[in-house]
């Protein structure tokens, strides 16, 4: 268990293997992040995919080529041992889970950290708009739509979204808490009927696990930092690693501190 | 004159050589941006210096390497034509102020286009903040100050800043609502005493004019799009070059579209 274990003895934990499972609400208040690492020679298409695209792929922190250690939001951490669960990308297709991926850094790695949704959970709660993820204890759904992303490069793709299911009167409230956190995906890219943004069957998602919508909620869609994979399936860059989705960096950085 | 022009019109007046002044004030309600053209080969090291310092550089636009044409903010706007004054900068050295550079432009160049503070003028006088620069019909005071940027490759150097005399009432007011403009600067990077942040005499911006600081006013300081000349003086890539300051690309983006 990680109850009230600071952001870094959590770390720790994760680099010594003692906790290898999804980080929903762990280290409460504290924002986790999303990885994508890829060598240096891609890192400019990147970094450009990121910037056009800054809803979907908000960047907390961009490692220097070669470097492990991160420096800004979480000083220390290592990017290949501190996300409990990686998934590796060889020439754009999905070839393992690893928990540590040292074996496989290579020296001209770049290493993205990307703002997660979990961190306006937190907000949206104290807010009183109910987090159904976090109610039912599950990881959030995660879709793949058909709302293009701005390519740049080699990458392209379709924005993939998380799902959170809001009262209809909530619904207002939810966009005006989460706008305010543009560091971590911002407002909703879409709000309603899953057929308009290319979601066939709202039951059974991506990435993730499905959670209940009630009668009298509206289904409600964030960009989301697992965005990049789809990217990367079409890049086929030599090799990429992600981290597995829910699987996140927890880092030293408030979530309050993430609101404009 | 500018007046009743759309940013398309002026834009032409500008690309036609018929305005090639300062463009405070100019199409208001529109956004525009500040300029720094590269190289491909310092682009990677000059994108990750604005993400590492995105108050100080929030990029709007990045161009395609060797494209002039935008395509997002201004589509079909010339990146080598149609700002009214550019500045030259070979090995790091300013040598020239032009006001088209279509005969320096290289099919290497990528062009990053920035935010402005010039956007959040407006909301600043809708909220009944008074802003000196345009009372005085002046170019906003600009110093580089001791406020250290993050590094990026061969890009490193301090802040540049924008100063607007605020009354002490009002002060909370301007934080307010520029925090809410994160993709034009957003919040003051400083507040009150100028030797704080290394700026000796209040009365002689390094670019821009002065403006007067009435009794019973703060000196407030916003991170200014100019901050990366610094970086290029200290970069000393071949060649580089910026818009003029205060001389922007009026783009089709509504100020009111930046808000959070």
């Amino acid at each position: 268990m990680s109850d009230g274990l600071t952001p870094r003895a959590f770390r720790e934990m994760v680099r010594g293997g003692r906790h290898t499972g999804q980080t929903s609400g762990v280290c409460p208040g504290f924002a986790q992040t999303n990885l994508v690492a890829l060598p240096r020679a891609y890192a400019y298409d990147f970094l450009l995919y990121a910037q056009r695209n800054p809803e979907a792929i908000p960047l907390l922190e961009v490692t220097e080529a070669g470097e492990r250690l991160l420096r800004k939001i979480a000083p220390g951490a290592d990017a290949a041992t501190d996300y409990p669960r990686y998934r590796v990308y060889r020439d754009g297709v999905f070839t393992e889970e690893l928990t540590d991926v040292s074996g496989l850094w290579r020296e001209d790695f770049v290493s993205f950290h990307i703002g997660c949704s979990f961190s306006f959970e937190s907000a949206l709660i104290e807010a009183g708009v109910p987090v159904r993820n976090i109610e039912e204890n599950r990881n959030v759904p995660m879709f793949v739509t058909n709302i293009p992303c701005e390519s740049a490069g080699v990458f392209s793709g379709t924005m993939v979204v998380s799902m959170r299911p809001i009262p209809f009167a909530l619904v207002p409230r939810a966009v005006s808490v989460t706008a305010r956190m543009p560091r971590v995906h911002g407002a909703p890219a879409h709000i309603g009927d899953p057929s308009l943004i290319g979601i066939r069957d709202i039951t059974k998602p991506d990435y993730g696990e499905a959670v209940t919508i009630y009668p009298g909620e509206d289904p409600v869609f964030w960009p989301c930092g697992v965005t990049p994979q789809v990217a990367v399936l079409n890049a086929k860059p030599s090799l990429a690693i992600t981290h597995a989705p829910g699987h996140m960096l927890v880092t030293d950085v408030r979530n309050a501190a993430l609101r404009v």
